[in-house]
């Protein structure tokens, strides 16, 4: 599967687990909440530095966000 | 960790597995040499298109090049 499809999936997925909306994430992350809609819907290749960042607030493994078999 | 000291390192074992130099697996990815030098020495921050491409020349996934416990 394309990774940026991969990582949209992960990237939603545990954004709802964690109950943040794109505008809390976005804030957590210090990033804009337009940025946030448009990585899950992979409009853009995000910078593994960005994956790092997201997977702190989000509370996951970096590599989980990549990983297609992720629950 | 931080994220590019990961990759960095991932990337240089899994290249020296394959017993691929910078020069042929920059080629077969069709980037340059010196910006595999250069994520080796966690210079960039690569973005996730540029971790599936070496990924795939490498025959790893995309998530065990960020997974600093991957072997």
């Amino acid at each position: 599967m394309e990774i940026r499809k991969v990582f949209a999936r992960n990237l939603r997925r545990h954004r709802h687990k964690k109950k943040l909306s794109h505008e809390a994430l976005a804030h957590e992350a210090g990033v804009d909440r337009t940025y946030i809609s448009a990585l899950e819907r992979g409009v853009y290749g995000a910078s593994i530095d960005m994956v790092q960042k997201l997977a702190k607030v989000l509370e996951v493994d970096p590599a989980a966000l990549l990983d297609p078999r992720s629950e």
